[in-house]
């Protein structure tokens, strides 16, 4: 199953975006494979080699049951004074704190935290959901490149494609307003597309040409999927990605190298 | 001319990102609308209502003859010096900082710095280009909202129809690897879709989903556009935009309130 090489030529052609909405909610134990392929059935379509699978990662955090009680978090006093300054919950900060490896800001009511991933975002990535009735946190998946390449290979068993497979959450950045959308875990496309030393029709050697397509896919797939339209993912056809492992560790600068942290 | 609004429904219809490969060059003066519009007409396909027109900024600034023959430049000692160390161009590095009102970073070879409109990136977003044989730097837009009023106005006049418009540019980003397209000129669209006080399916009220449609937009038609294809710009159909006059600023988080510069 050999994926359409970018190499070959990059020749423009149309890319689609086909929003795949769920109807009932994920519990944990459910196959997001299975859901979304439902989905599919349903609307009379199929993937196809080249697609690309893009699912935001809340859907999947809740089947694989990354989800915490938030009656059961007891928040440090120092979680308590500070939400308490910005009136918000202190176990939500506390839980934050704990899926974090560092605090990169705490300020004016936000905290950046670097997660046990490595992800630099506003409270460790944590959602809050009305799920059961209760207040719940839903976490990241602990690895979601892992959770990729599961989902990656739970379509390949029902359908014998092998898909790439991107998930996907909403981060603030810095100097810009508004969230967008990033890759946080990868399998079977590579996330960077690097066209150094390749040249422009000019013949110019193109120079810091290298392009994070990951986080560019799942800005495409943020148009369309979200909250309220209940639609957390989508198939991106017509993107002519280069294959390859993945993880998403290519596309997090290190500490050491970062201006900006 | 009413845009579909998303104000009314959500609901996921499909995303379609149509790349418009230019032959030829673009030369000072030519008309960015004519040119796109011809594209189109080879390829029997017509704007519709409710599309939005995304341009790469490049063709927009040769367009409107931002270009500066690097033989011109006349590095000061220090951009000399600097320069030197990281085998760079000294003149270009001289002209990024004329084209800024703020130098951010200038460390390990990489000058990042806030440009006069606002945009924090490398070396003022300056590109070189072998245009006419010789080494020409391409400036930014003077004016990239202005940009996109003005091609808006243009398309309007030919086609009667309303379409927004979006320039872009590729930026590098805090934290991340590889460059992703950011908007840097907007018309016709609300850059942020503002989903604060409306509610998830369960009733939870959205806390923080302002989404920076016009980024995630930018980085769609980054997946199809680019320096190798030729292609310097798309139409995106199928996007519940909210209509509005447009501006970049509302994009830019002011200095004040931003935790990393």
């Amino acid at each position: 199953m050999k994926a359409p090489s970018s190499r070959r030529s990059r020749s423009s052609s149309e890319l689609r975006v086909i929003p795949l909405p769920l109807s009932g909610e994920i519990l944990p134990g459910d196959s997001i494979a299975d859901k979304l392929l439902a989905v599919l059935r349903r609307r009379r379509l199929r993937l196809q080699s080249g697609d690309i699978l893009v699912v935001k990662h809340k859907v999947v955090s809740k089947a694989e049951g990354r989800l915490v009680d938030l009656a059961t978090i007891l928040p440090s006093e120092e979680s308590v004074a500070w939400a308490k300054q910005y009136a918000l919950d202190p176990r939500v900060i506390e839980l934050a704190l704990r899926e974090s490896r560092t605090v990169i800001r705490r300020k004016n009511g936000v905290l950046i935290t670097e997660t046990h991933h490595g992800f630099l975002c506003a409270n460790s990535g944590i959602d809050v959901s009305n799920v059961d009735g209760g207040r719940h946190a839903v976490l990241l998946p602990e690895n979601p490149d892992r959770s990729a390449a599961n989902l990656r290979r739970d379509v390949k068993k029902r359908t014998g494609l092998s898909i790439p497979v991107i998930i996907t959450d909403s981060f603030g950045r810095p100097w810009r307003e508004g969230l967008a959308e990033f890759a946080i875990g990868i399998a079977g496309i590579r996330p960077l597309r690097d066209d150094r030393g390749r040249r422009d029709p000019h013949g110019y050697r193109l120079k810091a040409s290298v392009e994070a397509v990951a986080d560019e896919l799942a800005c495409a797939a943020g148009l369309v999927c979200g909250k309220l339209e209940r639609t957390p993912a989508c198939v991106i056809r017509g993107f002519r990605y280069d294959s390859g492992a993945g993880g998403v560790r290519e596309l997090l600068r290190p500490a050491a190298s970062d201006l900006f942290r």
